[in-house]
């Protein structure tokens, strides 16, 4: 195996040196490796975000990415961390849920205990595992390192809590995730959990103290100015309004709930 | 023609996961490229602000390289995207201004209606053409495909409105349209509009409740905690103070009046 | 000498297009290099802070890596632009300080005054010495141009101001130089001013309104919610609070005073 392009995920925030410091590790092995940021805004320790970002941008990466993942609550405790390979990507991250959301999807063909210090940055410092396991171990990786060399395989990953969307027959209840810079509320309800479900007008959304009603294609479907709920670029229903700010006019943030309800 | 570079301008905010979608595409399709941000700190859907970007930094690169632009806020209406080559770069992005004043200073040799969906990422969404339509167009160009595959020639680009400062005998007016990490005002006002008039103490520079006399070089010119109006490395007027913050001390933002006026 | 990585650290802000135009410059001159961004998020002007980050984080990269630096509160002024080889690295940036705590730790070997303007973007701009020296000479260098054909070699550095702790036999006094996504406070006291003192719970912290006791390995050492001291990754004390963000709860920021006392 071998590849040329290492992805990083992280909660450090955008401009923090802790990702510089990963990517002089990663070149310091592998200087011909091309690095390519995900998203370092990440809210801190959010695994749930972190397992979204994966699930949703991951796999548009070519067969053979390795992606190199810290958000990581658990550093210094005794969570592992782990190598994975789901579909045709490579992913090293602590073994904390962040994959949860993307194997519900796309099968996991291979799963390692990162243990073998052969490869590590030593000595291996308390609270920086993203710089001194997760790293160097990505970039031996990319040189060609077998998997298998890594660690002892396991079978079960830990369990991602509080993820799904509650769904009845007459609503789903989910959440805001994210918030793009328009505005826009993303949230954690898949456009299948609407198959077999009216998306007319008798389809109510709610977000905070506001409502809309029915499911629309794009933004331009209604006048500028008014509160619109669609299904986005990734397959999720978004809350927008056409020409404006949403999260700035309904006073909503990542985590508010978003119901979606029928007269039945 | 081949190019080894393709740059990314959008308004989707740094660390936007947005970003890395289009990075994804690009490398699925041409790993060997080179992608370099140039910002994603785009005031959301502000196309003279975009405009100005790919008029102050995109000629800076090599020749041949290929700059994908998403300022949008016609995404899922009729408008169209092009390509067009400008002086010896290239450009994929929606026709909605953002050529307006690069093209002032620098010949179109060539525009393109892109139409043939062999270049896309199928199916195309409907609120995310940055990623589903540019990206996979401007890493197909970086493979040698020939533009005119691309779709058919057009004649007229959108009008860019509102973007150039009014300009009279005794004042030219423009604005601010950007601000540094200094707090540093960057206006609109090139230097060519100060050609065959005084830039001494006859001058006087209006912005907010404020005003300072003359042109000068550079920060030092003054003493520390003064206004000071220069002309910028980019050739248009700034407003700073020397050893201090001038957006904060004049509380003025994007999208601010500056004046310039003289006694006649 | 030949490199393949070029380093960028600057106050310009994440996002900043003046990042752009100094990549801009040096993919012109050398396409085949690798342009890494350390950060961009130095509070501007900040040269103490330039110089912890470049002591931290570029000696990560592998031999032969070029940092281009612009922190450079004198552009425009009399101060000069040097190159120096400190360890295995190579810097070029204004001569104010920067390597005044890096040099503390590795020896520099060479240092040139940058006067050459034949490796330099002409004219050269009064206030962007980044784009117009200092990006074309880091990218003349990765070339293999010798560093001596850049100017004449210097003797002494400008020294670097009010960098160190305060330490006397019962008290460290330092400051917090930077603030993490999680909120922790990191500081510029190094863990071997501890050597030969205790650090148990006859040693109090205190930073703003609070303090703590002991100096602890890891955050998990201490229940949630708890004030913790810890060296962290960098060799550094850091102060946190597990499972809570620091910097908000004691309402400090960076250049806060933080002290490490003794019962004598």
């Amino acid at each position: 195996m071998s590849s040329t392009i290492i992805t990083l995920t992280t909660d450090f925030g955008e401009g923090s040196p802790y990702v510089a410091a990963m990517k002089g590790v990663i070149y310091g092995i592998n200087p011909d490796v091309t690095v390519v940021d995900i998203t370092h805004s990440i809210p801190a320790q959010d695994v749930v975000h972190g397992a979204e970002i994966l699930r949703d941008y991951t796999p548009l990466f070519p067969a053979g990415t390795i992606h190199a993942v810290v958000v990581d609550p658990g550093v210094g405790t005794a969570r592992s961390i782990i190598y994975a390979q789901v579909g045709n990507q490579h992913y090293i991250l602590p073994d904390n849920g962040l994959l949860g959301l993307l194997v519900e999807t796309c099968p996991i063909t291979q799963c390692i205990t990162v243990e073998n210090d052969r490869y590590w940055r030593l000595p291996v410092s308390a609270t920086f595992h993203g710089r001194d396991i997760i790293a160097p171990t990505a970039a031996h990786i990319s040189l060609g390192v077998e998997p298998q060399t890594l660690g002892t395989s396991r079978e079960k990953l830990v369990f991602l809590e509080n993820s799904q969307p509650e769904v009845t027959h007459r609503m789903i209840r989910g959440r805001v995730v994210s918030i793009d810079s328009f505005g826009n509320l993303i949230t954690n309800i898949h456009s299948s959990l609407f198959t077999g479900r009216a998306t007319d007008e008798s389809l109510c959304v709610v977000c905070g103290l506001y409502e809309t009603w029915g499911l629309h294609c794009t933004y331009g479907d209604v006048p500028d100015g008014l509160l619109v709920a669609l299904i986005g670029s990734n397959g999720y229903m978004e809350i927008a309004i056409t020409g404006g700010n949403a999260a700035a006019r309904l006073g909503v943030g990542v985590g508010n709930m978003v119901t979606a309800a029928w007269e039945i």
